[in-house]
């Protein structure tokens, strides 16, 4: 059993800046995400792209972005569920909730905050009538650690941006990577289609368009893929390989969040905006994306404000009865649960002959 | 007669973010600082001081912060009167209002955001009995453009990182800089202490220690100022000067907004969290550390919020029934109103052969 103060479903931008205001507060946190990374839709949907609205910067790259929110929080040591969604909460006699994840994880804590943006990302799965049985046996919808395939023949299918930029990856690291899309044009940041082209002239990507995967074969570990070319269906081959990672995009779904009794409108969480993003359920918050309220934006500033009101709610709650006064953090400097201390360079008073 | 979509009175953090959000909604906006430069308490009380809360900055010195808040806005062509307090307003027949400052200038806009602060910064003064006379005439409690002293004869007093910072400054741009203080020691960051120290052994500052400015002496504008030493008060004796800057420094005072007619509690402006920040007087609204409700935070980033979401209500009331759509800065780019686009790489579809 996992236990922490304040647990969060979603690693989202909005999920990793609460870990720091709860860090100022001294409450500890651990995340849960579906994605095997953090940093919800800006890392995984556009890591390149330049974001222009989030304040002080007039333009940062959503990756970027999450690299900060990552180093900001470091400090206070949050923990990571990842790869998990989180499936079931369970309220227990002293107030606290479980939630346990759809491999089985539990964790504990007084405060859930639901930080789930648009809902826990799942894999678009290729219509392949018998891939349910290769997943994680050499299926993968996502890639979590490039180390595995280390010397590996893989298979990746798609025509978009994740496709291009693991087909480029891992064609240094695994032993063949073989990438196969329905049609001969693939859409992605025009680096990365250039960079392909150069892979595979120079034989480092083999290259099967237009074409798909219809068939895996394999006998509980993935063998090799059937690939049918498209122009012709009747011309059918098997390509060996180890690992077969189909990238056909993300969906997210608000998913089984939806059944834990909360309300719900427009596929996202009422809260009360007039004070501290508290749900209809006591000690579980929401905020960020997955939320609602009148004049509601989706916005990741929006994400930062409500997740810091919420920990002071969520302060109150642990700690009932205790006065919290406002710090900045200019004056009091940070201490880090890592032992850390950052400071404003203190003034001196100072003779001058 | 100044006109705009969105008056916002106070240049600080909030106000400078509101210039962007309302940019995105194709609104102009207005600043009115008292103060001579952009920033408020940002610039003006800690510029070298590093904040470690804004988010996705692990840490940002409040100057940067402010340049930064600057250049994202710039694109949006916000206009400014510096160095005025807004004094009075008056609502008009067509809904608008006007607002005057204490040097008589006027604006006009549907809007008026108060992003106040603390309040107007308002010097504190040295108890000298003729130096109200002098004020305009030699007398300046800011320094708003140090060109005006290049080759002048220069007093300063003051014992803390102002008086320190703006002797180095101008000990390159006047002709001569006698900085005074109450007492030997001086109270700021060390470099400016050593730096001080340096030059007054260089002979570029004078250096009148424990001293106070007792009298101001001139005919209209400023010729010299009385110095008594503190251990014998009975040796006084002048200094000539053209100008006289006591840096003793600010306290923001509410001020006259506290007679507009807006709900007041504990010195800020009462306003609707629940849904767009307006106070009890419709098309005024107050953003920023300038406003109060249950669970407010006088925080940066809840400015940032308060600006954003305020700044769609605004565009409610100018455009009335018009459907506003939500679209990321990401995915629409940024037009400028001096013309400029800023917008990410675009995705090619491109076939690899
Ligand atoms: C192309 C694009 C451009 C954008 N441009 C901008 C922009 O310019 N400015 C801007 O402010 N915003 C922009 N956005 C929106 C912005 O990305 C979101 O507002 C932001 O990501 C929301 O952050 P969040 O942390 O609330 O949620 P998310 O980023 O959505 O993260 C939520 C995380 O929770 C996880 N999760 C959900 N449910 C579960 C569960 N049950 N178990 C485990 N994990 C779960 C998800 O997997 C996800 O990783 C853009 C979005 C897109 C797609
Ligand atoms: C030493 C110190 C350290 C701090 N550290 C942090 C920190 O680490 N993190 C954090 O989030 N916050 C911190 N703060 C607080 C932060 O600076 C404020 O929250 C922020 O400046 C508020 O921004 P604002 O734009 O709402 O108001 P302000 O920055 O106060 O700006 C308001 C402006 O309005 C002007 N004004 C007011 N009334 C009038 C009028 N009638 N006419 C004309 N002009 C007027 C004022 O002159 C002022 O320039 C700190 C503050 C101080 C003093």
């Amino acid at each position: 059993m996992i236990k922490t103060d304040i647990l969060i479903i979603g690693a989202g931008p909005t999920g990793l800046f609460t870990v720091f205001e709860a860090g100022l507060l001294k409450l500890k946190c651990h995340l849960i995400d579906a994605l095997p990374q953090a940093g919800g839709q800006c890392s995984e949907l556009y890591p390149k792209k330049p974001i222009y609205d989030i304040p002080g910067f007039p333009e940062v790259l959503a990756g970027d972005l999450t690299q900060n929110l990552l180093e900001q929080s470091k400090q206070f040591e949050p923990g990571f569920t990842l790869g998990e969604r989180a499936e079931t909460i369970e309220k227990q006699e002293d107030g606290s909730f479980i939630v346990t994840t759809n491999k089985g994880t539990k964790h504990q804590a007084p405060i859930v905050a639901i930080a789930g943006g648009l809902g826990s990302f799942e894999p678009r799965k290729p219509l392949i009538p018998n891939i349910v049985s290769f997943e994680d046996h050499g299926v993968e919808y996502f890639i979590k650690d490039p180390e595995k395939y280390r010397g590996k023949r893989v298979v990746i299918s798609g025509g978009g941006d994740s496709a291009l930029d693991w087909s480029i990856f891992l064609a240094e690291v695994a032993s063949e990577v073989t990438l196969i899309h329905r049609r001969n044009e693939f859409r992605g940041a025009l680096d990365s289609v250039e960079k392909v082209q150069e892979l595979k002239s120079q034989g480092k990507i083999n290259l099967i368009t237009p074409a798909e995967v219809i068939n895996i074969v394999g006998d509980g570990k993935v063998k090799g893929v059937v690939v049918a070319q498209s122009q012709h269906i009747e011309k059918e081959f098997v390509v060996e390989a180890d690992h077969f990672i189909p990238l056909f995009g993300l969906s997210p779904k608000l998913g089984p969040i939806a059944n834990w009794g909360l309300e719900i409108e427009k596929n996202a969480i009422k809260v009360n905006n007039a004070l501290d993003y508290q749900t209809n359920i006591p000690g579980i918050y929401a905020i960020g994306d997955v939320n609602t309220y009148p004049g509601k934006l989706k916005l990741i500033l929006c994400g930062f404000h409500e997740a810091t009101l919420m920990c002071q709610s969520a302060y109150q709650r642990i700690n009932p009865g205790k006065k919290y006064v406002l710090k900045y953090t200019t004056v009091s400097g940070i201490d880090g649960f890592d032992g850390s201390r950052k400071e404003s360079p203190k003034a001196v008073v100072k003779a001058i002959n």
